[in-house]
């Protein structure tokens, strides 16, 4: 067991961690914990049909799916669910491009500008250029925007890359030309204090194009996603006051513990910086607490280029420039495997090293 | 049991039926014979990672999926997979969004035309205009095609709406301009004879923008879906020498029956009509055998508006006018439910009735 453990490090300590992208592995324990709870079984003979609720405007969404969202909202206290529209996306990504696609034909004149304050979620310029839409345009930093017309700011809180609570930043006078997209992804209590409740869809002409968007993008979402989906959601509902096997017990505790070990490291160093949180009190957790985002924003104070100098240490992160940022910046994900955190820890502790001695 | 049917009989002959999908519903009884065998189980910590194979250029599609896929094309002998790439999408809808992304951004200059022959599955005019791309541009009915520089030609075979076997028709001499995307949806042994093999992607470059196109619209595609279909399509080549349980077999055996009832119908009247389809040999079943759509093209010797007549009747297809054709023909689907399906012919043969008072 031991020797097994040794070897698996030392494999391990030689090869490319990967932690550019928010690979949500850090998890698999606690599944492994909550066992056949969450098991789905599927024949050959279920969801036969392209259709989950006829009578629903999101046709594509299972009933079942759209209960267990609103229950585990409630549960949580994270969103407002009365008298709002529910669509389904295979993930956020599609749902946004839905959204931007939604508002943007509903605009007077078009092409609408996209806007997002930096440091933003990268994937928002691919989304935003790929198609070469001409119904929006991709104008980068909200900071500094003054383009006359309709615009449509995207809002993430907490953000992505830097774990920051976010508000609009436009916010021009008596502008009706003005939308907002809030992408509440991690806005959930193990990664931030749940401080008030945000909305689903809330206009119903917004829901319709959202969902006119995916019946011709994909023609609806994976129904087996769908079901599994709505089994988890239903198991984090009904253990989320439970002492022993609440998940975001079990994720705060997780984050935090991540978190104070990188704090420790970076403090340690004297090239390294992190951004810092302010404390809040939880609705959920009914007590103060601090941030522990799913990325970290790591900046250096040298005039370096951070994410070439992570690549060198073989540690693959996002460059801060993809997010409107500087090179002196990468978002590196806090959601990896243990061993492959730990991996990360060691190998920036040593850059530390290697940095005093480049000096 | 009787008394059972014939409440469902009352209830669904009052009822607006839709044809205007495909929806494969028709299948369902195979499934439920089929029982266990294509029944998955997926644990809560399954599928924990948004990798699939990071070792393949399409890094979402799961290992086994690709595995029974490439099985099922040899067992049936319809698809060539040796020195393919597989790319594997939210249904043949992104998939074909895919192309036409990837193919559009290889072009010299752009936007691209895009045509398909009329009468042409009526989704493709949707797909490749609402997101007002500055890559491609649908330029309609590819019979009288003539604008000059690079273009798409989307090949369906057979043919959805009308059934028929397609080759392309623009067919430039010396023109390195013109691509081709094959839509082979259909191209299976219950709907129509295996003639020839056709190709998986050829290029890499193709398949390599294909896989970035869906890495951005959707971040890949559900694990749930692959691994269910995965084990579907295993089933389906275990069995597709079976005498008992091949699933062509039953599929051929059940639109040859649908083919005939309706053929048997619009025989009767003389207001409608459908296509004829020549018989050939299938390399499948190893004899002559005809063409059984998924789609029956129905038209009418009148002049009238024949998607409206049959809503009247409370009966939903897709408008001919939506594929390029006239009033005079409408797509219905041949997959629903058997008990849909004759309320449909029931109604169809009422038509002829109402329509010869109506004279």
């Amino acid at each position: 067991m031991v020797k097994l453990e040794n070897m698996k490090n030392i494999s391990l300590s030689d090869s490319v961690i990967n932690l550019d992208h928010g690979d949500p592995t850090a998890y698999e324990e606690y599944w492994r914990k909550i066992g056949d709870r969450c098991t789905v079984t599927i024949r050959g003979c279920d969801l036969m049909s392209y259709f989950s609720d006829v009578n629903n405007m999101c046709w594509f969404l299972e009933p079942t799916l759209a209960e267990a969202i609103k229950e585990l909202h409630d549960a949580v206290g994270n969103a407002a669910t009365e008298d709002r529209y529910i669509v389904v996306g295979t993930g956020s990504t599609q749902l946004c491009q839905a959204a931007v696609h939604a508002l943007s034909s509903l605009a007077g004149t078009q092409p609408v500008s996209v806007v997002a304050a930096a440091p933003y979620y990268s994937t928002y310029v691919e989304e935003t250029t790929y198609v070469r839409s001409g119904m929006y345009k991709w104008e980068g930093d909200a900071w500094g925007f003054d383009k006359k017309g309709p615009y449509i700011e995207l809002v993430t809180s907490p953000n992505n890359p830097d774990g920051t609570i976010r508000e609009t930043v436009v916010n021009r006078p008596d502008d009706d030309e003005g939308k907002v997209i809030h992408d509440f992804a991690y806005y959930w209590p193990h990664y931030t204090p749940i401080t008030r409740r945000w909305a689903l869809v809330k206009d119903k002409e917004v829901a319709k194009k959202m969902v006119e968007y995916i019946t011709v993008n994909s023609i609806g979402v994976s129904k087996e996603s769908q079901i599994r989906t709505a089994k988890i959601l239903k198991v984090l509902k009904e253990t989320c006051k439970s002492e022993t096997e609440n998940f975001f017990e079990y994720g705060h505790e997780m984050m935090k513990n991540r978190w104070e070990k990188l704090r420790g490291v970076v403090k340690e160093s004297d090239v390294f910086s992190l951004p810092k949180y302010p404390e809040a009190y939880c609705n959920f957790f009914g007590k103060t607490l601090g941030s522990y985002p799913a990325f970290a924003w790591l900046g250096t104070k040298e005039e370096t280029d951070l994410v070439n100098e992570l690549r060198r240490r073989k540690v693959m992160s996002r460059a801060g420039e993809r997010c409107g940022s500087d090179k002196k910046h990468v978002r590196v994900s806090m959601l990896s495997h243990e061993d492959v955190f730990n991996v990360f820890l060691e190998r920036l502790a040593n850059m530390k090293l290697i940095k005093s001695i480049d000096l």
